[in-house]
């Protein structure tokens, strides 16, 4: 298997840095992908080991590229989450000051992220659209605009310095990543875990997402991420990516996806994994009934009632 | 072990009947006790092998003192039911007419059934009770009493004759008889069983009992009789003894008691065994998603996607 | 209507009691009936105003004469509720002592909570069922035996001595009785209420009795009682005799009857009353979501929203 | 209130076509805004009656922008929904064969859905996307690109001719799209109609949002869309906007609304308005126990037992 590593590129953006966070990046080469989908192409095909790609942040929750991407086609698996807090720098070129800044530019994703601060800094400047925000800054080095809304790591790659840093109208933004590879047995249990399934319904009456819904519930499972995304079949056929809390090694969590696997039309897998926002010590335990220990005291117990012994 | 069955005597009554419908009661000797309590402290002093009681009719639904039993001291288990039809023949001394009647006896649960054709038929009749219907039959042969009413079986017995037969107040008047021994595996499934259990709850609390309920009804299992019992732990503290469809062999109702038995303070497994009242060619199929076949399939799936193949 | 209550007698028995604990029974004229039916009928006849019965007790359970009575024929409704914690004296004629009690008396009911007693004090005498604790009271009045077990308040109505009080084998032995009167307006919340109703389910299908009580859970309601009566239909056929929390004017209450009567094949209600065993100030405050302003706030909200003013 | 409806520019899309389809557009102004943000803006303010607005479509799911738009800001309402089947056309400057045709445009939106058409009839064309289709269409009439993927209507507008029609590589491709105004009473109900939500859970547990989904489930309404929306909290917090079958004046509707709003942190009602799916005769008839019918017969029934008469 080839020690490379695909991420959404281009070079220079939040992606690569998050990816950088890994430690098992350091031993891959980085290549930076035009597109999620080529992206992941690359796993599918073989040409990489895996890929590095947003899947969700707080702005504008699931990103469905990534979602419709491991919904569909050749099963993939996610192995790792990364979170990063975004915070933005405004980059120019040396010596350029605030009141000389008569054009902006960054990824559209930026626009929402930084539109406050603009009000209120830049009121007159133009707006002007780039690929990425890496792109915005090479863009800006190379005096198209005057200045780029960019992680601040961007500046020494493309020459420019940041005038302003930890730019971000929202609190809390944070992007979720994730380090996704062919099917392959999951990463073993850390006690702080999280499960990602995709469910399609069997049939659509009343009740029937509650009843799904209810296979985590009774089993006191939490839900992390409920995203529904089209099937294709026309509008209002959804199927529903899901994270949940724990690992498919948890008894209760293979008893909750055992249960969906006999409701749902059809259930696909799509890891478990470390949770990137909490150390096992945070995890709380289990509500009563729904440990390891429950479930194998319950299976011993009907074991001995099946034979007699009790 | 010894081949004896203590059963709820004295003889001549409807328990020694429904007894003799089962086919290995002709190789056992047949032993009656005076109450269900002695019968089945006959079988956890493993004086009788198996207690023949009843356990629940269609007038006044579970009887307490069988259940009750069940519900605490040694484990017992169920392996077998009968259902019986009830109807009463009125038994008297031959030569006793109708008009001659003044005074009649049965045992007490004798009474409700019998008291609109009494009513109608003999108005003025004086009712004394009994201790069971076939000392009502001794009663009459020795003169006490003018007539009884008892299973149409006693009148040989006890030199009677049946003035009447096929009494009933009420239609479809029936009672349900278990052979009942010290743990051991169950019976074989045969395709349409049921699964006896006790529960206790673990605390008191809006929905507990609903939750109970749910770990049935979340495989497609349908209850049968669900019957509260007092703890013993003051007035308003229960147990409830639940049957329900299937054999603690098929995978949804293991799977079920061993939800029951992760979430309730105690279970009790009272045994699976063939229904009385269906031939497995009559039994429902198991809903969507619930049958064997599902559950093997679901547990293979989750198998092969904790190894990474799929 | 006439001023007198009927009540299950004879005379001198823990029903007596129960009901002169009852503030309102000083005003009437108390008469005591055979059975419990009779002194029922005698409401329903507009014989007596109302009649005191029992209906649960701590050993026993529900009390099935009572609720068959509720359950079937015309309807009912229960008006109040009392508690009596029951503890047998054993009362000998005057000079008699423990040595010298060959035989002991009272209603079969009360041997399994003196049996631990009698085994360690009188192991040899001998146990003669009475048709009332106050008939054996009577009976050693008489002189047929030479004990009986009864309520202490028994000896001076019979001319008789307690040689030993407290008697009983289960702690917290309670048994529950009930005010029954034809139907009229309940009486007035008093914040720590409960309500009876009867339940016929539909039809059964796995899930059938989970969904009805669900009706309470999901409006954070409290079962203190599920008790099964069999509809008379044949084995297996069972409506359910049920005590919640709360009073049919609390909203909640309020809109799970309709619920239940919107689901069931059948719903009795057999009315709100003041709970025996709490005072308002000890009852847990509703579960958020559930209180009657809970209910009047979503209530105007969705009239607001009918209405475009929000 | 100014007699214009402000929609989604610019001229000559998609949304434009299906705006025209409500008879009640033919006697509005119908004025084009650059976002789906401004038009909603444009009503708000009260410059516009109402906004129309894709909402939904069979490729991408909610239209995220549209809902982040109703679930923050002044509360705004949908009054009508329009179906429209998307095909596209490939526009051309007259003259211009498909041998021709070395650069094609379209919105970004339009590319998956015509991917497979342009692999299989143009593999070779390089592809520029534009701000809308319509603008694709006018850099073709300028001379700029050689072709545009846009809506037949668009030809006769732009001077081009359709070389191609009903390209759509998904067979039922749809876009709904809905008209909002501002807060006012809702539509009269049609026997065909839904009603949109949104919720913000209390607190996040296991089953929290199974317990919202049975508010509609225990009431027999089904669900046509649950799609999740970022609350702004920070990743992994998100409301839900739902669409439910029925109209805020079915009692089942009401029901489940109150039901919600007293159990969610916050409910927004975004309006009960005629299906664009389906007719009256098409829907089905509620489930047993919740009609209209039902619901009054109910309440009246519970009214009556507080009344003690029944």
């Amino acid at each position: 298997m080839p020690a490379s590593y695909a991420y959404l590129g281009p070079e220079g953006t939040f992606t690569e840095v998050a990816l950088r966070t890994l430690p098992e990046a350091a031993t891959r080469e980085l290549i930076p992908y035009v597109s999620v989908q080529s992206a992941l192409d690359a796993v599918r095909a073989g040409e990489a080991e895996a890929a590095f790609v947003p899947i969700e942040n707080s702005v504008e929750g699931g990103i469905t590229t990534t979602l419709d991407e491991l919904v569909a086609g050749a099963p993939l698996m996610i192995y790792r989450e990364v979170l990063l807090s975004i915070t933005f720098a405004l980059l120019v070129r040396p010596g350029t000051e605030l009141s000389d800044i008569k054009t902006v530019s960054a990824h559209p994703a930026a626009q929402p992220q930084v539109r406050n601060w603009l009000q209120k800094n830049l009121p007159d400047a133009h707006w002007e659209s780039a690929a990425s925000n890496a792109d915005a800054a090479r863009l800006v080095q190379e005096g198209q605009y005057d200045a780029a809304f960019a992680g601040e790591f961007a500046a020494a790659r493309y020459g420019l310095e940041a005038l302003e840093t930890g730019i971000h109208d929202a609190e809390n933004a944070q992007t979720r990543f994730v380090l996704v590879g062919r099917p392959a047995r999951p990463a073993a249990p850390t006690g702080a875990d999280k499960t990602s399934v995709v469910l399609w319904q069997r049939d659509d009456h009343p009740g029937a997402l509650r009843d799904l819904l209810g296979e985590f519930a009774t089993r006191g499972i939490n839900l992390m991420l409920l995203q529904s995304r089209p099937t294709g079949a026309g509008i209002g056929n959804y199927c529903f990516c899901i994270d949940a809390e724990g690992h498919i090694s948890d008894r209760r969590v293979a008893e909750a996806l055992m249960g969906l696997k006999r409701i749902c039309l059809q259930v696909r897998y799509l890891g478990s994994y470390p949770r990137a926002d909490m150390q096992p010590e945070e995890v709380q335990p289990p509500r009563l009934g729904t440990s390891d220990e429950a479930f194998v005291a319950a299976s011993d117990w009907v074991a001995r009632c099946q034979d007699g012994r009790f």
